[in-house]
C-alpha cells in the first residue's frame, strides 16, 4: 500500500483536538497562522518521545499519543498558561493504521480536553519518536518562571510522586506489586494528567515553578538553583500514593523523591498565600502538599522525623552516556 | 563521559543565534516567553530531518545544523512572513562534541544571518533527528497562502530547481558530474538558501506562494489544488542552472521538474504586478522566472517548444510505503 504524508495527515491529523477561533489557517499550508490577543504573552516549549528511551518498544499507541501532548501541556502548565496551538513531528518506520487511529485519538482526545488545536504537523519515515511542539498564552508579565523562590517561603508539590517511575518499572519487569497497585502506576506513567487548571491559578500566588519531569529532587533543585536559594524537606510529607506505600513499604520517601516522568507541580509561594492555595487546590480537585521550606544557601536538606537524611540524587536525564 | 541533557543544552545551545528583545525568557525554564506585536500575526511550522531518510549517514554536522532551520525559514518565507523564534528537538546517538560544535555553528549561523533566536530545546538519546519548530510574524491578515491563485495570473519561481535532487544523487554516487557541477549541486543539497527577503516582498504582489520541498511539479500541484485552478507550464522557461544543463543535457527539465529539497519559492501574480516582481527580484537578487500561466481546470500542461510533453509525477515524499 502506498500512503503519502499529506494522505496520513489528511486522514488522521487535519483537524484534530479542538476548534479555535484563533485559528487562522491550521494543517494544510506551508505554516499555520494564528491570532494572539494583545494583551498576552506567548510561550513556547517543546518536548520529545524516542522509543527505547521514554517508552518501552511495543507501548499502546493511545498512551503515547495522550503522553507526547501531556508532557508540553505541563510545561504549558509549570508558566502557568493556558495552551493554545500544537505542532506534530512524527517519525513512524511504517504507516500502521491501527497504531495511527488510537496514536490519534490518545492525541486527540487531551487537546480538546484542553481546548488544543493541532496546526501543524510533519511525517517522516523514521526510527519511531513523536516530538510535540506547543503554544500557550500567559497575561502579560504574569506567567509564572523557575526563578522566583525567595527565602522563607513554602515549598509544594501536586498530587503524588514517584508513581510513574514505579509504573514504568512495573512495564519492565522489574517491579514486584499486587495486580491493583501495578494497574494504578502502570496507569500513572501511561496517562499522565498535567496540571493546567492548578498552574493557571497559581499565576499571582506561587512565587516560582517548575513540573517534574526528572524525579522531585532533581526538579526541586533545578527551581532552587534558578532562584538562587535552597531549601528544607520533610520526607514524611511527601504526598505518596496508596499504590507507591504498599509497593514500596518504608523505602517509599526515596522512590517518590528519584522517581520522574509524574509532571505534578513544584513550586514555591509566601506564607501570606497559603490559605489561597489550599482554597485553590479544593476549588480544582488537585491536591498539593506542603513539603518544605524555601532557605538561603544552596541545595536540599532532607528530614525524615527531624532527622537528617542522605539522598544521592540520580533522577532520569534522557542524555546521561 | 558523562554529560547531561541541561549541559548540553548549556554548552551548545543556549543564547545561538540572534539577541532578540521580544524574548522575555528563552532556554532555561519550562517554556520561553515572547511578546508578539499586536499588528501581528503569529506563523507557526515544524520540519524534521531523519537519518535515512533526509540525509545519509555521516553527512557533515555543519550542513544538517543549517538545512534543519533553512528548511523551516522556507516555509515561513512561503508565508511572507518574517522568522522570529526556533525551538530544537534533537534525538542524538551519542553526545559528541565533534559533532555537536560544527551542527551548531551551521544552525546558529543562519539563525542569526535571519534574526532568530533559539528560545527552547531538547536533547534525547535516540537514532540521529532533528525537528525544529519555527516562529514568525507576518502583518495581521497578509500572509501569503497557497489557495489565492485565479485563472489568467502568472506562474513563477526563483532560483533554480533540480539541483539539490541531483546534489543528492552525486552524494549517493549515483551521478556522474564534472568535478565543478558536482561540487555546484552539492552545495545545493547541503546548503538550501531559504528566500525570505523575496517571500516577504510578495506579501501584496503574489496572489499565492508555496515553496518547492517536493520537486516543483509537485509543489506547483500543491498550490493549484489549494487554489482551484490549473496551470500550463513552458518548460523552456524553467530555470536551470548552468551544473545541471551541463550534468542532464536534455533531460534537465525533467530533474528540474521533478528533483525536490531546493526550497525555492514557487508562486502566482497577476499581469499587473509582473513589472513589481522583476523590481523585486533586482531589489533581493534573487532570480525569478515566469514559467507559466494559470488556467481553469485542473493539473499542469507541460509544453515543451509548443510541444505537449507528458511526464510522470514521482516527487520526493517522505512517507511513501
Amino acid at each position: 500500500m502506498v500512503v503519502s504524508e499529506s494522505e496520513l495527515i489528511d486522514r488522521y491529523f487535519r483537524e484534530l483536538g479542538a476548534a479555535r477561533a484563533d485559528v487562522v489557517l491550521g494543517i494544510g499550508d506551508d505554516a499555520a497562522l494564528l491570532r494572539v490577543p494583545a494583551d498576552a504573552d506567548l510561550v513556547l516549549t517543546t518536548d520529545a518521545l524516542v522509543e527505547g528511551v521514554h517508552f518501552l518498544p511495543g507501548a499502546p499507541a493511545r498512551s503515547l499519543g495522550h503522553r507526547a501532548l501531556a508532557v508540553n501541556l505541563s510545561d504549558i502548565a509549570a508558566m502557568g498558561a493556558s495552551p493554545s496551538w500544537a505542532l506534530l513531528a512524527l517519525n513512524l518506520p511504517e504507516a500502521d493504521e491501527r497504531w495511527l487511529q488510537p496514536f490519534a485519538a490518545g492525541f486527540g482526545d487531551l487537546a480538546r480536553a484542553h481546548g488544543v488545536a493541532l496546526v501543524g504537523g510533519n511525517v517522516s519515515r523514521g526510527p519511531l519518536s513523536i516530538t510535540v511542539q506547543l503554544a500557550g498564552l500567559s497575561p502579560r508579565g504574569e506567567a509564572l518562571r523557575r526563578d522566583g523562590a525567595r527565602r522563607g517561603e513554602a515549598l509544594y508539590v501536586s498530587g503524588s510522586v514517584g508513581d510513574a517511575a514505579a509504573g514504568l518499572k512495573r512495564l519492565r519487569g522489574q517491579l514486584r506489586a499486587t495486580p491493583e497497585a501495578g494497574a494504578y502506576l502502570q496507569q500513572r506513567f501511561e496517562y499522565p494528567v498535567p496540571r493546567l487548571q492548578l498552574g493557571a491559578g497559581l499565576r499571582g500566588l506561587a512565587s516560582a515553578c517548575i513540573d517534574v519531569s526528572d524525579g522531585l529532587y532533581v526538579d526541586a533543585q533545578r527551581l532552587l538553583l534558578a532562584s538562587g536559594c535552597g531549601a528544607s524537606i520533610e520526607l514524611e510529607r511527601l504526598p505518596v500514593s496508596w499504590a507507591l506505600r504498599e509497593t514500596f513499604g518504608e523505602s517509599a520517601w526515596q522512590q517518590a523523591l528519584a522517581g520522574g516522568e509524574d509532571y505534578e507541580l513544584c513550586f514555591s509561594a509566601p506564607e501570606a498565600n497559603a490559605a489561597a492555595i489550599t482554597a485553590l487546590a479544593e476549588r480544582t480537585g488537585i491536591a498539593v502538599s506542603r513539603i518544605g521550606r524555601i532557605e538561603g544557601g544552596t541545595g536540599v536538606e532532607l528530614r525524615l522525623n527531624n532527622t537528617v537524611m542522605q539522598f544521592s540524587p540520580l533522577g532520569f536525564d534522557h542524555f546521561r552516556l
